[in-house]
């Protein structure tokens, strides 16, 4: 039988709740309830990858080197990228402990893998020039601006909690490890393009050069399920459905949308730029390439019931 | 044709020089010039996999956190376990961007990948009571007497480099991850179990948990090598030969080495725990599993020669 194939990304919530501890403690209780959700869609018969994201967790990891960086010369900076490649390793290792032990609760002996991976972008893609990725934690607009003249960091308001630092999230071109996605993929769940992937340029010799930049995770998510061709892009979020006129008097929970209605949506302004807007390009981008197929946004609780047509937003090519 | 297949672990100098500075771009020249040499082990044929160490990093990535934390309370300090995880990512990344670049300018287009790789120990494994393993930076005796009282970590003096602290390192039993590597050997370059893996105990319904401790990575290549029924185990550090005698008037460089001989030059204190002990413990361990096999320890300069049986200490059972 051919099972149906799904890339699932990974939401901020699936890893982190807004309002509990930051700390690896706190994340690996979240980790493991989402995990509950992912081992119930494979247990429904779906072979899946997972593509999380990693805006608080590199922004952190960055910020903490920093600080650690000013009290002891022996603890130096790491680059950004170097940090992206952390934060795959730390997310990671807590969804392949956490999946493992939720597939085998459900009697399913499935291999659970990370791969560190590193995702292509052009050097010259326009996104360098203006940064629009919230990362790290959030601040009041005093604390926002004095960090904001002290680094020199792009500083902005993110959808009404508050302020973040932003950096540039250049569009994902290829991924580097994808042979390997696909000699794993028939017997193994992989954890892949964490954080969107470590963002790198080629060179002209062909070789590849870590950048300071992160990669949208719901448009890496769509570059791994063009690559494998798989039957649904799942993204999953805070909400059951992409509304228009959000958190307005007349908000419309949207059922099922197409191309053509998902841009004039965009072009009328309803999607907040760093959070529903790119999971509304990534669902295009995926529904314009193979038509016929879904993409599905929604949230954690509600996946199964949209894989199977019952819930979530749907979007579609006509 | 059958290529022989070779688990190349690799000493803490071929990630990063003593004497510079330890920046992730500094950390990313050596592994640069150290890839040269891995990718020249390949072209003469062999498949092979990587298990890296990672003291200096997770110790560095701990004491990062740590000091961050103090500074600011939105920078929660990250568990051990957790450490190991981001330091997989950080090392990982440079070996498969760096090594991947190496096999290109040869004309190998061979995939490289780092698998995150939880390694299972015994919670009672007698490691426990007894920290060994060095990691983090290099103190003076007086640093290191002062961070001892300041937060109880066991310190010890490093084989006359200096003070570092200490942790347990328990023996590695199970790569949690062993069927990925076993499906990607045939086609992929795998960067696993590094830094030792990270350590987790089995729990009594079989699900896995994190703990503080550092699983020599000498010992995590020797279980892969197992695991894979290899040709060789290869174990790469800063000397060419394993001596006796180390820096004495009488010392002697060894070439070939039986088991025995090695239990005789342990018992008799030659190899300092820490360093060279481990490497030897390993190299008994996979002589004594296969016998006609062969493990060697040498330098990176001296790998492709001590493969073809022209440099290096060899161990074999008999």
């Amino acid at each position: 039988m051919g099972c149906a194939k799904v890339v699932i990304a990974l939401g901020g919530n699936a890893l982190q709740e807004a309002q509990t501890s930051p700390t690896a403690e706190a994340q690996l209780d979240v980790v493991r309830r989402t995990c509950e959700h992912l081992a119930d869609i494979n247990v429904k018969g779906y072979e899946m990858a997972i593509v999380h994201g990693n805006g608080p967790q590199v922004g952190r990891i960055a910020l903490s080197q920093e600080t650690a960086a000013k009290v002891d010369p022996k603890l130096p900076q790491m680059p950004f990228d170097v940090c992206g490649a952390m934060s795959q390793g730390y997310i990671g290792y807590q969804i392949q402990q956490c999946l493992r032990d939720a597939l085998r609760n459900r009697n399913r002996n499935v291999p659970v893998v990370t791969l560190l991976t590193q995702v292509i972008v052009y050097e010259n893609d326009e996104a360098f020039s203006k940064p629009t990725k919230p990362i790290g934690p959030f601040y009041s607009e005093e604390e926002a601006k004095l960090i904001s003249t002290e680094k020199g960091y792009v500083m902005k308001e993110d959808a009404g909690r508050g302020w973040r630092r932003v950096v540039p999230s250049p569009t994902p071109k290829r991924i580097a490890e994808i042979d390997s996605v696909k000699r794993l993929w028939d017997t193994t769940i992989v954890v892949a393009a964490g954080g969107g992937g470590v963002p790198v340029i080629e060179n002209m010799d062909g070789s590849l050069t870590g950048i300071d930049a992160v990669i949208d995770k719901d448009l890496a998510a769509e570059r791994l399920a063009e690559d494998m061709e798989t039957d649904f892009l799942l993204i999953l979020t805070e909400v059951d459905r992409v509304s228009i006129n959000y958190k307005k008097p007349n908000q419309t929970d949207l059922s099922h949308v197409t191309v053509a209605q998902a841009i004039k949506y965009i072009e009328e302004g309803h999607f907040s730029p760093g959070s529903m807007l790119p999971k509304v390009m990534a669902s295009i981008k995926f529904a314009r390439r193979f038509p016929g197929k879904k993409a599905i946004i929604t949230s954690l609780d509600k996946a199964v019931d949209a894989l199977e047509g019952r819930a979530g937003t749907v979007f579609t090519m006509a």
